[in-house]
């Protein structure tokens, strides 16, 4: 991909972007940031998935009323309070928007609205309110690293990309924040991801942009299996580049799917790594599967599994685990035609072919598995389905962390 | 349930069988019994229910063959490994069936074979072989405790139990050995499982028994949302107890599913105490739900999240984990009417009605999760549907233990 170049900037390279981040009073930390906002000077189009989970944060209710008619101008975000499972949720979400849009002074609609923490405590709207006009104020001196480190939870690593690609002869820009590092089985959505661009392209266009490829990327990435109420990714298109708009298929539209999926591909591996006490990146590819879908289906069972999670964390190579999780996943596949290699930094190993088990040394094994990037390839007999699926590996320190998260 | 009462005896409890286990060599330490038969002195009816994993160990094929007449005459298991995912997993399991059958003097046919343990390690047919001859004499002197400690791997209890009842008249009595720890989701079978009975049953009833049991007990446990390659729940029943033959729906089925019912949930709770790591029984029950299928499928959702299981380690009241796993569990209810209550040997609190937050004492909350066995109540508002899942929770041993399990 060189006609994609990663850019310094995060969330504010693409044009006519700022952003900031504060510690309003939300979390208990005073130095921990707990509320980001991510403004266009400009309206433009927009489209998220939302988390297909049936209990949604009340956050994800108004953003999803703000989205219908496909335009938005601002992300506003708060970490330390989930916002779910409360009594007066989507009233203090809609004055989230108020608020923010009071100060901007854009319709409140074009407010997308998030919230991340833990769910079923009150979220007061008054620090958020007591902390706007200086939010605001920063938007001209700040930047997105500190709406990054805002919308941070557990979260152990920032997590911001931006490049730079072209689109008609235009150079087009993205930027990208993202958190997630727990309670992540993204379905239809990631944890949080916030995703500017200054390309032109139709509020349907980007709507059909953004759910293709959370499919290939947010959607495959599994830390605990946890689908959380909160998810939402986010993408804001303001036209600044000055492309010929994109309003159909075509090599313009390809050409953004291909930043918009290399933007979240990034993002997708930073969660998987950065998943809660996780040591290890683990990467499983499936090829030769029936289709598309079932190669999805047995890369995330295997990426999801705590028996293979935790061998991993012992960098012990007990395949029959990947094929155990394989064979329980609901998905069609020959057992007899499976081979499967573990792959590193440190070499490729061939421990299983046409379902049976080969000789390997474990010596080599255990090296190739304690590097901190696995590659788990599966090879199949049934046809031309590939899926590649991300997490990582099952530690003490994920049962520590969430052992006592509230407090 | 007056009418069933706990007698000594085990496997062996019912009239007419026998068992053994032995030390024959498949396991690396030579303290470990590595190898149960449990034997009925006439055939009798037999049934299981075997795992819906697509890749199924060389015994499950076997079995599910020789169970195609309805009729067994022994159980024959060995722990240590699994016979899954080897090129000669199949010839060995029929040598297994052979070599018992030849020492017992009955049909190959009428041996139902098991095993459990690492995955992708050829099994010898040799320590099987050289030890039957020892195996079977044992039977007139050992007992259904040597058979259960036998089928162990990574359990720490000894699973048994055994009951008596009465059905037309006649007194019948029930026995059961069963393992189980880790990679433990079961469906439409447990781990392992071997009920013996004296009951007079048709092969048709038994079968239609134990598919109706499993689903409310075995199918209700899981310790890491792993369905093992290996599952099995098999019941034989030898007649000798001299009851009206049970060939039809009515009375004396109902009896006899009461029974089956009450073993099985014995079983299925001993295992989730028993889960790998664990320090709590967690039992989740859903009232109110839709239907059944909906009740179940939320249960099973709630014991399964290692979010909600790692805060049942930590004794953390954090109940939006147990919404958020209900909402991503696929089942229709509606999250306005939920009402959880947590409760255990210290008493109960209400956390949560109508979908929001109640205020309580984290005290109070905590002085009930310290305890050994909690319960986790869910009421809704949709219906009549009801069932209870078993589960434990995540610990940092559960790691240890499956980070380095083939050493």
């Amino acid at each position: 991909m060189e006609s994609i170049k990663q850019i310094p900037g995060g969330v504010c390279a693409p044009k006519g972007f700022k952003a900031a981040g504060i510690h309003c009073g939300i979390a208990k930390k005073v130095d921990k940031k707990d509320l980001a906002l991510i403004f266009s000077e400009a309206p433009g189009s927009c489209a998220a998935v939302l988390t297909t989970n049936k209990v949604q944060a009340a956050p994800i209710r108004v953003t999803q009323n703000h989205l219908a008619n496909g335009t938005a101008q601002a992300f506003l975000c708060n970490s330390g309070n989930a916002n779910a499972c409360t009594l007066d949720g989507d009233k203090v979400a809609n004055q989230m928007c108020e608020i923010a849009a009071r100060e901007l002074n854009i319709p409140p609609e074009d407010v997308v609205v998030a919230s991340t923490g833990v769910i079923g405590q009150a979220l007061s709207i008054h620090p958020v309110d007591a902390g706007m006009k200086q939010l605001v104020r920063l938007l001209d001196r700040s930047g997105g690293e500190d709406a990054a480190r805002a919308i941070m939870t557990t979260d152990l690593l920032k997590k911001e990309i931006s490049v730079c690609f072209e689109i008609g002869g235009a150079e087009c820009r993205m930027g990208a924040a993202a958190k997630g590092s727990g309670m992540i089985n993204p379905n239809m959505a990631t944890m949080l991801a916030f995703i500017t661009t200054d390309t032109a392209i139709s509020p349907q266009m980007l709507r059909a942009a953004i759910s293709t490829v959370t499919q290939d990327t947010f959607n495959m990435v599994s830390v605990d299996g946890d689908t959380s109420t909160n998810d939402m990714a986010a993408v804001l298109a303001n036209g600044m580049a000055a492309n010929p708009l994109i309003q159909a298929p075509g090599e313009d539209y390809d050409s953004f799917l291909k930043a918009l999926t290399y933007v979240c591909i990034y993002l997708a591996r930073m969660i998987a790594k950065d998943g809660e006490g996780a040591t290890k990146l683990l990467e499983c590819s499936v090829k030769g599967a029936k289709d598309e879908s079932s190669a999805r289906v047995l890369a995330k069972s295997v990426i999801s599994s705590n028996l293979v999670k935790a061998a991993m964390f012992g960098g012990d190579a007990n395949w029959g685990r990947i094929l155990c999780a394989m064979g329980y996943s609901g998905a069609q596949f020959d057992p007899q035609r499976v081979s499967l290699y573990f792959s590193s930094g440190a070499g490729t190993i061939l421990v299983c072919k046409d379902g049976a088990g080969l000789p390997f040394t474990e010596e080599r094994a255990a090296a190739i598995l304690s590097e901190p990037e696995i590659e788990l390839q599966l090879v199949l007999g049934d046809g031309e389905g590939e899926a590649v699926a991300w997490g990582c590996d099952l530690t003490y320190d994920y049962v520590k962390i969430n052992g006592d998260y509230r407090s």
